[in-house]
């Protein structure tokens, strides 16, 4: 007798719109591989080097070896054996953080995790006690928050967007409602500097107003800052949520991905709340650990020893290790934005109009047309060109006149020749609908 | 206002014993980094070698690139970039175990894992729908086991050991109450070869009686394999589950923390289950994929080629990989067992028996007195000798008259002194009862 699961018997995120988002949108990468990619949210791979993942493991080794008294044995202890459950590269993140965000962390708050994804699941996993316990996420949002609440078993508060990232009328009406309901939102989760999907960054002011109605309501605030580096070389960027937090409101999430090297899987969280407890007051970082220690015990030290490396060969700053890549997502974003305006001018038929990020990697359209994953299949197919319809960031399934744009992983070329491809396919489908 | 949090407020498994435990045995080695340690279940580190890192990276990349018709663009894509969730090293894993363990697993069906720890929690998380969902598992159990139930919300159903490693008998009443209960038990954890804490291995005919069983109540074995390739070099270990398993109720974790190197914090998990659903069947492994897209993302590849290396360099042979280790450890076996014989002859006072595993890590001795840590406190500080009270596998803080010993992190002469420290805390505590 052959052994039997179904579905319906598994845990419920596996039937969630969430994994059926994440699902369709990577088979279609793969089913229409020579389509350009406006779709694929990765970092740019022309500047990826073999050699540099030996440099900076032997350089990690020999900055640790100084730390060791030059004992070999404890060096190699250190990479190869089972390690700290918090992480060995704690240091050096906390001077990263220091250098490129004004963020003075403690590091023994600091928790080294299997990429920022294990980071954010940690936090949620720890704050959800009972069904009670629901997170505040503006909508649209990166699928892989609402995709490790439900992991989680957090029930998931929308929050309306607005032009500076989030409706703070909005957040105060969704958490007297929650309140009302019998819920308790114990966090909300924010990008606040070139959102995914959005691109939108958050003025200084929302972010201060946005930290006093943490403390007002009583709820954390989950920073997660994938894109802030990525910013204009001259353009002042607003300090970052945890660098405005004196109230230890915010628990920052930070990731390596788009920094460092994404083959490292190495990302972190800041978490320096106090936790009272029976025994004592502690840090809520101590906690995440213990949650790690189950989950995934410790993140290879080999991994973070790459990252630790790359850190310690640019003085601690991530933004002067990539000035190179800041300068060409840069280019890039201005390339396509002329290209869109090109292809699509204003006050023209069919109407198409998009947000200015001044970074990150993202950028949104809107178009005269619902969009959804029928139409990105023809697109794929017809035109050969991808992008990211909105509604997968939603997780609702509801087609909008939206897409995403996504122009970190194409050369400029390619971005030319998308654009063609796209703009063919936006004129084909408005004829289409005129017919 | 500074921001509080509270215990109570925070997930059940932070205030759970086998947090507390993990937490004790953690704190407890750290506090006496001098004393010689049967606690620690780690590798010996003697054989760690920094250039082999480097070495296996490379190996596992002029593979790659064989694959690849040397196009290094795609060498770099497949290490360094966000790569597939399900991991790259899949089929060298599917080798392995074919070689190794007569398991023919299609690749497919693998999951690579941050660590087995991963692997655990993915299985557990995917098998709980609802609070009625339990996990059948032998006590003493390892802690990381107990410990990923408890954080994916999975009541524990305990099952009794045996000297063949489980109670048949006892299981099927587990099981029998369990429904009677209302709940549902979904899977039996079981490590089948030399297992933690009790060094045992089941005999063949257990093994097959227990997958007979599987079929009856309809439940998965999850078989945890981390010390099967440490057995002695002329006897012949018995199949594992998962070689025996026509009818795939056998999930089979594997780690590469002892076998590979620890600190590339790599596992795995074949799950060859069909999952039905309203689309149609599906891979169990499929569905661990998206629970893991949701956890980590994907493990690192540059970890994943450091083990890859290792196997490519050992023809998929993690037995030959390791016939300098296997010595080793079957060495420092028979010196224990040689040594405790020596300190504690038969029939004499005080009475003081063990096990006698042929492989693996760990030996359990029976001691004439309840064990609880205060008394490994005292041992450590005034005899200097570490080891771990059983009660701590059992999840429940009452105190056993049983300690484990593992043997796998010493040198021969470590384990001599380490007996003769032993044996004086024994002999001490027997007087001062009697006195």
């Amino acid at each position: 007798m052959a052994s039997e699961l179904h579905l319906l018997d598994l845990h419920g995120s596996l039937g969630s719109p969430v994994i059926e988002s994440m699902n369709f949108l990577n088979e279609v990468s793969h089913r229409f591989p020579d389509a350009i990619s406006f779709a694929a949210g990765r970092p740019y791979e022309g500047f990826f080097d073999l050699d540099d993942v030996h440099r900076y493991i032997r350089t990690y080794c020999d900055h640790a070896a100084a730390r060791f008294g030059d004992d070999p044995a404890l060096v190699r202890r250190h990479v190869l054996q089972y390690g700290r459950t918090k992480g060995i590269i704690h240091e050096l993140i906390a001077e990263n953080l220091s250098v490129d965000e004004g963020i003075e962390a403690d590091p023994e708050s600091v928790v080294v995790t299997a990429g920022c994804q294990e980071a954010l699941f940690l936090t949620l996993r720890a704050l959800r006690r009972t069904p009670r316990d629901a997170l505040l996420i503006v909508l649209p949002a990166y699928v892989g928050a609402t995709g490790a609440a439900e992991l989680a078993d957090m029930p998931l508060l929308p929050v309306k967007s607005s032009a500076d990232g989030i409706d703070l009328t909005d957040l105060a009406e969704a958490v007297g409602r929650a309140k009302a309901a019998g819920m308790r939102p114990r966090a909300c989760y924010i990008v606040a500097d070139f959102a995914n999907p959005s691109g939108i960054s958050m003025s200084r002011a929302t972010r201060e107003r946005l930290l006093e109605l943490a403390v007002e309501h009583d709820f954390l605030v989950l920073e997660d800052n994938p894109y802030g580096v990525f910013s204009a070389e001259d353009a002042a960027q607003p300090p970052t949520l945890k660098a405005l937090d004196p109230d230890r409101r915010v628990v920052y999430l930070g990731s390596f991905a788009k920094t460092g090297i994404p083959g490292a899987r190495v990302g972190f969280v800041v978490a320096d709340q106090r936790v009272e407890s029976a025994t004592g007051p502690g840090l809520f970082a101590d906690e995440l650990a213990k949650i790690k220690s189950m989950l995934t015990v410790n993140t290879s030290p080999i991994a973070q020893a790459v990252i630790g490396g790359k850190l310690l060969e640019n003085g601690g700053s991530l933004r002067s290790a990539n000035t190179r890549e800041r300068r060409f997502y840069q280019q890039n974003l201005r390339h396509l934005l002329h290209g869109l305006a090109k292809h699509f001018p204003p006050g023209s038929t069919p109407e198409v109009t998009w947000n200015t990020p001044t970074g990150g990697f993202f950028v949104v359209l809107d178009v005269p047309f619902p969009v959804d994953d029928a139409l990105l299949e023809h697109c794929a197919r017809h035109h050969r060109v991808l992008w990211t319809p909105m509604h997968h960031f939603f997780g609702d399934g509801q087609p909008r006149h939206q897409i995403r744009l996504s122009f970190s992983y194409l050369t400029p070329d390619e971005i030319t020749v998308g654009l063609e491809r796209l703009a063919g396919f936006v004129f084909e489908l408005c004829a289409t609908a005129r017919g």
